[in-house]
């Protein structure tokens, strides 16, 4: 295990929710290439995403998703809305989420300072050192401007190479719990094939998530059919009962 | 216009909500293609998609979600759940938010009946007729499996070709406001150097949605500017104020 990183009891579940702060992912002009990439971080590392929200670049409208998230969920995550332009209203709408006062952080001024050549430190990019009283700041090795940690609420860039960095920044300092173990049967049949079969190895496997996911390729229907369980013993079980459904109905697995 | 449409005042604004429902979303087993897709196609009728949830296969969450987000927008639009397997419980979760009883319903019935061969319209396709009393069914052209819509809830398939078919049934029937109208400003500079004069060029024209949107390609950062409005005289002063601000900025355009 990672010395850095909090221990975590193998026992406990870890929790998170992501918010993505857009106008342009609302209006469809930019499609989102975050949440798929939180999403399968978070599952290896052993959190597990409760919940995405996308909202739009409206203070009110991130202040009630955070709020509402933070208090629901071990931690929350955000992308977008951090950079320099008018439009960036994150680290502002964040603060007033936790009713502290936000300024230029001396912290991110000296790394902008020491990014940017002498005298090209305007005052649109010193708006990307506003960070909220109290936050820690979240490395960003790609292009500098820093995002920050707050209470559980983690405040990434929107911009995929930059928000995949400064989940490798934070990754380390976050405590993670007994992972998620999975294992997929594809299934040559429609889903309904195999439904009841399905239903009883759910019904006699507690603790244990069995997903049934429709594929349609080229009007043809398949099945995979997703064992979840955080016990090896349970999954193998849980795996077990539904490859003996899946041979049941007739299809080869 | 389509006569079958609704009439909408050309100014009003119409909204909507959409909720993913699906754990294979929240793992990153299933990388969603839904909420683009919604997303382009609802700004093109024009409506304003608002806001995205994306929840578990879990009632209580299902339920909390489209509670709170039908009595915010005109419309709320669901995806996935709604098939034959055990885990399939979107159609139980919305009757539970109606408070309406759900059964099986005799049109649903009779379109599987038409569809499936004498003797396999089993029990667990039967599932897929259970419709919450007082909702309207939603053509499913790909599979016939109906989606429904109950007061201003529209519930569709998870499988992206099937919501999309349901999509495109559903359309007719809504109420469609004054469209967003776009122009796009390609910049070849960081948006931190174009940020004064985009800030200006927003603080004088309300109404007009600017939005920054920085890009980074082999290392090299450029933005987009997009300017939204739905009066087209409003778009085109913007637009030019923001050309003649990233031309004074010593960009091309």
């Amino acid at each position: 295990m990672d010395e850095s990183r909090p221990a975590g009891s193998q026992d406990e579940i870890v929790t998170a929710a992501f918010v993505v702060i857009g106008d342009e992912i609302l209006s469809g002009r930019t499609k989102d290439k975050n949440i798929g990439y939180l999403a399968d971080y978070l599952t290896a590392i052993g959190i597990d995403l409760c919940e995405v929200r996308i909202v739009p670049d409206i203070a009110e409208r991130i202040v009630d998703a955070v709020n509402d998230l933070r208090t629901r969920y071990t931690y929350v995550f955000t992308s977008g809305g951090i950079g320099p332009t008018h439009d960036d209203i994150t680290a502002d709408s964040i603060a007033q989420a936790f009713g502290v006062p936000i300024d230029h952080d001396p912290r991110a001024v000296a790394i902008l300072k020491n990014f940017y050549p002498e005298g090209q430190l305007t005052e649109a990019r010193l708006r990307m050192a506003r960070i909220p009283e109290g936050a820690e700041l979240i490395e960003n090795s790609v292009s500098k401007a820093p995002g920050f940690r707050i209470g559980n609420v983690h405040v990434m860039a929107g911009i995929p190479a930059i928000m995949q960095a400064m989940l490798d920044a934070i990754a380390p300092t976050l405590r993670t719990g007994r992972k998620m173990l999975s294992h997929t049967v594809d299934v040559d049949l429609p889903e309904s094939r195999i439904a009841a079969g399905l239903k009883a190895a759910q019904d006699a496997h507690g603790g244990v998530l069995i997903g049934s996911y429709p594929r349609s390729i080229d009007g043809r229907f398949s099945t995979q059919v997703v064992v979840r369980a955080r016990d090896e013993t349970l999954l193998r079980s849980a795996v077990a009962a539904v490859e003996a459904a899946v041979e049941a109905a007739g299809a080869r697995t």
